[in-house]
């Protein structure tokens, strides 16, 4: 097995990504997790760029890195100027960080027309910066930027770039399709011919604007690349890096090579949603390997064959990256879906009951319900309509629907002067154990205030609620075609010490539609605390 | 340049997709769209499976098409049944499309294992289903199942299967990477045998699984295929179908294929979008081509470098797909890019005011503010912060701000008994040129009792806020590790007989953040009224 390092630049190339910001601790968070599974090389930011770098470089040397080397970009010397003057170089080597990646020029017309300068002064520029760096003790890798379409003006000048790196000591020189728009056979072409003129490593470096990333990398390898440099969930500028968490699922599980740490490949999708939470990014359902959905079956007859065998439509097992198999409730999928789904419940005997479930499931995806991101929601529907079907035969493993409380009304008034924060109310009155609540909470906003409130009321009955914490609250209009009139649907997703768990509610309301779902959030946990305290 | 043919299945494949529901009106209307840009054939959907398929195939028969061919999918016959009475293969016929595709099984596994039945037979099924629909008068292509997994196991066997077909008279063999595991250098090995072993046309049908469903395909087509299917967007479930928006765009532009009608490719920008739009799906920003982001630039150094000159980090004209350019409003982007945003309004020789926009923009984005889908809301900012700056020498393309109205306070009230629809009222108390307004209004939830209070305290004074209505509402936790005290940031999407703008709001506050927004969306439609005016 050969051994391919990854380089991930998600800190430096991919936050260049529309809507990405990361903070100084998000950060040091990921690298730390990058390296504890074992990436190679981690390049922490520009530290010429900002002053969040800067830091960032500092605080860093206290992390104490099993694994990974910590990297520095900056660019090549300015045009005549002695590399020991030049400000990039000098706050490059001020990071201190044991490797530096420096960018440089191949492209014929952008060394002439861009920097403005001459053809061998850009190689000088090259060189002199490598050199310099590496007396200074770093290990330098070297950024052919716009490597594919420099060699495509001028093959001949574009290999001397890179032999002015490898010459003036390079451990790597990396090979970068800048704009995204190389085909795979290109890259594998281009590489292995880079690969025999060069005494060094070479890498790779892709974008993802033809969508093809992920198939020249790793046609990248196959030619005689070593290193590979992307980002985590693909992150970047326009289309983004290569996703390395595709690139290192197909390098180790299709092809066989030696990357990362042994056990690694299944913390791929952890990693990849911490990345997401850093990021403060929505993780992309259809990611390979990763997502959500990557291992979700819909269709009826696909998810009868899952059941009987998974490998008919998974080409690999979701344990294999960390990641889990998904049978979704959707009006398409019918009565196995609906099976596999309760079968923790033993129900599946009793077809007029599976046969009501998956009515009322079809009923509320028609009011604009969707189940698939809150199956405690589901979950008590099962309960619902499991108490309403007679006979009930069902084992003792599913405790039957039974309201915690119930419903008598609430209210929220938010007002606002003309300038500071609104003031936010909410009361509510519910009956509990037969007992009428009264309660009022003021809030930050509407559903904090009702959270609030309903919790002031349940909580002298259930002290669990106490360990129980909303975390995160998305708002989607269901039909945007009809405008603020349309129907809203209200996700909450909630945790404890041990579970979290996705509720919905519809409505044309947002606060009702909050409400419905701060309800079944509040009820499962409920139900679900009752049913492990049985165990 | 030869033709590839272009068979879309987002109806059918696609809307296995998670989240993915088209109502029979959305299948009519992108049948017609595919249509137009040229499209070959549509699978339209799989008559036997749901009411809604066959509703379809009725409709679709008024819809005089131009060029594409509407295709019904439907399974080979059952075991040991003669396919005259086979009650599949009924449904498909009775679909009355001119083209019809049968999927069987080319696994040898799967025969003996999932079918349950002889090789033998299943080669007969294969042959009398091919048969019979053409001998009711339809084109037939053979979707081989699982041929990448099946030939793996059994060439010979895999290669009968394909025979089979082709010897009954389809059209097409179309060879399906079902599971979306095959690697592209096998993926071609493959299909140049198939191509060289079969007297009929051969089609690839790829999933996304390694992220190379696009790299198959173009490996396909370059290695024999004639025909690639797919989907709009790459919908589909699991990772999804291979996007066909990006297999056109590089077949056409990087292959110089044939593909769609001449002046099409210009039109994937908006085909994508509608096709979103239709699956009442979120669009991807980074989406190779067609997304938002796919010609955006962020970066200082970048966004300088392509406003010189666009090929530096652009491999394509955005134009070429009907995208364009975009310069984003960010942290990392500096000086560069405020200059291009405001480049319109002629204050560029002005760096002091720059330089104030630029940390207005940085301060609002700590605050959790994001202006890339908000333009207007930045559009307001930069009137906002040149009107405090002296001396102030712009031209007068630039209305300076003035604010329209002043809140002077709001106040939003929901109620809500123990069932049925909560009561929500909106006040507001605004002072307009001179004259305190009060005014209330009920509405289907807080946002839209708001807007309407507004709207009825404004419109007496700006009559052409009558045109305007709100067709979007996203809400957005910014920081979801905080809970329900979080800030949130709402962006709204107003529209008017010209134009569509967003504008964003950010607080604690839900109700605070919605207002916030409105009230810029109001302001940015009085401001581009009067200085269209103007002109």
């Amino acid at each position: 097995m050969s051994r391919v390092s990854i380089y991930d630049t998600t800190l430096r190339d991919g936050s260049q990504g529309e809507g990405v910001n990361f903070s100084l601790q998000d950060k040091l968070l990921l690298t730390k997790r990058l390296d504890e599974i074992g990436v190679d090389y981690i390049e922490g930011g520009y530290p010429l760029s900002n002053p969040k770098d800067f830091e960032y470089f500092q605080a860093v040397r206290g992390l104490d890195l099993k694994h990974a080397k910590v990297c520095a970009f900056g660019m090549t010397r300015r045009k005549n100027t002695p590399a020991e003057t030049d400000t990039c170089l000098k706050a490059l080597l001020d990071a201190h960080t044991p490797v530096v990646t420096i960018v440089g020029k191949t492209w014929d017309f952008h060394v002439t027309e861009v920097l403005g300068t001459t053809l061998d002064e850009n190689c000088a520029m090259i060189a002199d910066s490598v050199q310099y760096c590496k007396a200074q003790g770093r290990e330098v890798f070297y950024d052919a930027e716009h490597f594919f379409d420099g060699y495509r003006a001028n093959p001949e000048y574009a290999l001397r770039t890179l032999k002015a790196a490898a010459g003036a000591g390079a451990t790597a020189v990396i090979l970068c399709d800048t704009n995204g728009g190389t085909m795979p056979e290109r890259v594998a072409e281009v590489v292995a011919i880079v690969t025999r003129a060069l005494p060094c490593e070479v890498g790779i470096h892709c974008h993802n604007d033809c969508e093809l990333a992920v198939a020249n990398s790793l046609a990248a390898v196959r030619a005689g690349a070593t290193q590979v440099q992307g980002t985590m969930n693909g992150i970047g500028e326009r289309c983004g890096n290569v996703d390395l968490i595709s690139v290192i699922a197909n390098l180790a599980l299709k092809y066989k090579y030696d990357v990362l740490k042994p056990g690694s490949l299944t913390r791929l999708t952890e990693t990849s949603r911490y990345a997401y939470e850093l990021a403060n990014m929505n993780a992309r359902n259809g990611q390979p390997f990763v997502g959500q959905s990557a291992f979700a079956h819909k269709g009826g007859m696909h998810t009868h064959a899952v059941a009987k065998d998974p490998s008919t439509y998974e080409h690999i097992t979701p344990e294999a990256v960390g990641n889990e198999r998904r049978i979704l409730v959707s009006e398409l999928s019918g009565h196995s879906t609906i099976l596999s789904k309760t079968a923790k419940y033993q129900m599946n005997h009793d077809k007029a009951l599976t046969t009501k479930i998956l009515h009322a499931v079809q009923d509320l995806e028609n009011a604009g319900y969707e189940f698939e991101a809150a199956e405690a929601s589901f979950d008590l529907l099962v309960r619902k309509v499991a108490k309403d079907h007679k006979p009930w035969q069902v084992d003792k493993s599913l405790t039957l629907y039974k309201p915690w409380f119930e419903r008598i009304s609430y209210r929220v008034n938010i007002e606002a002067r003309a300038n500071g924060t609104p003031i936010t109310e909410g009361t509510v009155r519910l009956k509990v154990a037969g007992v009428v609540e009264h309660t009022a909470s003021e809030g930050d906003g509407p559903v904090n205030a009702l959270d609030g409130a309903l919790r002031r009321a349940l909580v002298r009955f259930y002290p669990r609620l106490e360990e129980m914490q909303l975390v995160d609250y998305k708002v989607r209009v269901v039909n945007p075609k009809a405008g603020t009139a349309a129907k809203v649907r209200v996700v909450i997703e909630s945790r404890d010490g041990t579970d979290v768990w996705g509720t919905v509610g519809v409505s044309e309301n947002i606060i009702e539609a909050s409400w419905l779902a701060l309800c079944d959030a509040i009820e499962f946990k409920l139900f679900k605390d009752v049913e492990r305290d049985q165990k």
